[in-house]
């Protein structure tokens, strides 16, 4: 188990599953591609491997971002909200980051 | 109350809390300005008003963005990702979105 940096988990405010909220932005673009979850392990792997790791709520696992699909996150950037309970990366994305193949998670569903 | 559309409010995934997330981003830039929570009337409201409203968590009531500091969020798009459980809004920011005074909530804190 990759442990993440004590003065960082110092800083973090989990919510009751023990989960900060992640936000990924397109290098460049500035595009918002998706929102997802990262538990500290999730958030150490992120810092050390350069490659968007997440933690999945519904399958209860660690998720490294296009494992499968091959559109994968590089991690440029990262940095920590004010109260310390969510995460900006700013990565190059590899192809969609969406799971249907579009290019973001908000391309398909504008209510104004 | 204002209500919200039931097309909009059936497509929502609210977390156990009856809360989506949402990801204000500044329009022009593309700064990734915050990260709030929005329950139903917030949304309604938001789309209603088209100035920024969140539910917080903290003090359980509505809360129009910048209504004591003056740094409000005029709302230009709204948009709601694939899976139901986040809203992307693109906004006008007046002044700093952080209450700390910093003109984004993540400037001060980079941990990559």
């Amino acid at each position: 188990m990759t442990t993440l940096d004590p003065a960082i988990a110092a800083r973090l405010k989990r919510n009751a599953d023990g989960l900060v909220c992640a936000v990924a932005q397109a290098r460049g673009t500035g595009e918002v591609l998706m929102v997802a979850w990262m538990n500290d392990e999730a958030l150490a792997l992120t810092l050390e491997t350069e490659q968007a790791t997440y933690f999945s709520r519904s399958r209860n696992t660690l998720w490294v971002k296009g494992e499968t699909s091959g559109h994968t996150q590089q991690v440029r950037e990262v940095r920590l909200d004010c109260d310390g309970d969510t995460i900006l990366l700013v990565v190059d994305q590899q192809g969609a980051a969406c799971h249907t193949g579009a290019r973001t998670c908000f391309d398909e569903d504008r209510l104004r």
